[in-house]
């Protein structure tokens, strides 16, 4: 039987894309082959690629100025991946602060540039808000500015991404890419590894303008260099094929599901049930701000600590799984990404009520 | 219906392998979740890594000396991440050209170290034979020596590791591992991309001696550093987690064939058949010396070359795909890896003499 997984990544996919890839295992629309044993430069998986391709393209409105690449790697290859590619011939970026991704970010740059922090969302509490762009301080002439706009580990999102005219914006979208509507065109680059709400681990999405393409350092590895992935059509080494079938299905689904103005409603529905009962009640609590609290990853505490492992075998023994809180920030954490289902989160906050209901 | 697929890869799955994991995606051993759900980190994931670590040192006997580490990036990315995680205090690297893919990572090469060519295999007909060890000439300390043990695209294979004292040997066997017995012992670094003989796109698999993790550059990125991975149990960034599953099944798969010496007995009789009968043809022909033609990628000429698309098209209609030679060698190309089976080689020898009589 199904459970309702709260992983943080990689993490649920919808029941009818992984129906469909076992369906298509052994032979994909009558090929004679599986999507797994493609050659990547064949008829059949150029058609998958391309169709993939444009479904992104529609979903997120990617403006034509932005190409959109599959690359390997990861958020934390990306980490160096995205200095390499963007630094050019300036010697410094920046970053804002809001997070364990961010801080990553941060120290991976410093092996290729000077990286300065424009602005941090740290207080007494940890990671607990995302500080507005009135608040930033870039350095003189900063090659580009980076920031998480979900940080998974935390639970602080940025609604908004803000114009900086000439400096590009740098967007690890990683974890709520696909959770609604974004605008693409403020962002110079705009990055997600697949394991959260796209698909499988081991792609990454990269969407970049053209215009930035001109910009990689001379030792930046080919097979991660944006220039040649593009002038390749992502075919420069074997893309991940499988992962971008898999990519491919869930924007088929999202589709079938109104696209991502309709998964936003949902999406904000599932969130809100789920701090508004946090809210409610003196047992559990979050410790991120309201106006930057995430509606894809929920860290949340209970009032007793010595509980935690209580709740956590409950939750398992009821199927809801993957509940634990990442151990840098502790307590619980709810991934709800858009393969988790209104069902999911009301089950989740059945026991919550319940379990606090049950030890008072 | 199920085709012969020859392709060079991605490639042939077994059959069995293919249904097992239709069989287990919505729900991996009643746990509730599909493999590419789970989290990296957590018990049912953790036991998949570790179970196929262990079945592929038990293959390969991979000797205690060495790790095996699970990366991303490809034969085309290792170009890079092979310098940058071995050069240390030196600055030239040696290469044994033998074909397409060594000519590639020496050109990579170059923007990390001076490259040196010790070797070259190219003759008038192209690459088309292994050069001894003892026509290497090596330069004055090299950081290593690179081979590529199997030219996927030449068809070139090297059939023993030499041992070359204290400058550690650099292979990258991609297109071959697995389908014999290798002496890793004698590679202070082995790599392979997973997409020919092990499972999916998206997997690089790296063998390393552990003395050798301390010479990194440090401009080499975190998430393709060797001794960062092999200090997190290749669990530093999230890792192509159902790439590792399906290599996984690929493993017991070999296991359940007897291992790597039955699987290679296969192989010689598979590539003994079709080397044999094209040997014993006026009409086809293999540019490769005897003593050097791989046993998993076979090019092969029609000695009519305006027949080709006739060739390819009827080969199409019997179900025999991705026969066609890679646009850099022209003609055609069997890749017969282990997921091939004998009949697979036996309905091609038919075909290609149906079409020789045909046509003659």
């Amino acid at each position: 039987m199904r459970a309702f997984n709260f992983s943080a990544g990689p993490a649920a996919l919808p029941e009818e894309v992984l129906q469909q890839a076992a369906d298509e295992m052994l032979d994909w629309h009558g090929c004679g082959m599986g999507v797994m044993e493609m050659s990547h430069r064949g008829r059949e998986f150029s058609s998958i690629h391309e169709r993939a391709l444009l479904d992104l393209r529609e979903l997120l409105a990617v403006p034509a100025s932005h190409q959109i690449l599959f690359l390997q790697g990861g958020g934390l290859g990306a980490n160096a991946i995205v200095p390499m590619n963007l630094l050019g011939s300036r010697s410094s970026a920046d970053f804002v602060l809001t997070g364990a991704w961010t801080q990553k970010s941060y120290h991976e740059a410093k092996k290729y540039c000077s990286a300065h922090i424009a602005a941090s969302g740290k207080t007494n509490a940890g990671f607990t808000r995302m500080p507005a762009v009135s608040e930033w301080q870039l350095c003189d002439d900063p090659a580009y500015v980076h920031v998480c706009s979900n940080e998974t580990i935390d639970g602080v999102e940025m609604f908004e991404f803000p114009d900086l005219g000439n400096v590009p914006l740098v967007v690890d979208a990683s974890s709520h890419i696909l959770s609604r509507p974004m605008d693409v065109a403020k962002c110079g680059a705009l990055f997600a590894g697949a394991q959260k709400n796209i698909g499988i681990a081991g792609l990454t999405i990269v969407i970049v303008r053209e215009d930035l393409l001109d910009r990689s350092l001379a030792i930046c590895p080919s097979a991660f260099e944006w220039k040649t992935i593009a002038a390749n059509n992502s075919m420069y080494n074997t893309p991940p094929t499988y992962a971008i079938y898999v990519a491919g299905l869930v924007f088929q689904w999202l589709k079938r599901q109104g696209g991502l103005t309709a998964i936003e409603a949902r999406n904000i529905e599932k969130a809100t049930l789920l701090y508004d009962f946090i809210d409610g009640s003196d047992f559990y609590s979050s410790k991120v701000e309201r106006g930057s609290r995430s509606r894809m990853n929920v860290p949340f505490f209970l009032a007793d600590e010595s509980r935690n492992d209580d709740f956590l075998a409950g939750a398992n023994a009821r199927g809801l799984l993957q509940l634990k809180g990442h151990r840098s920030v502790g307590g619980m954490r709810a991934s709800i990404y858009n393969a988790v289902p209104l069902d999911g989160v009301k089950a989740l906050v059945e026991y919550m009520k319940e379990f606090e209901q049950r030890r008072a």
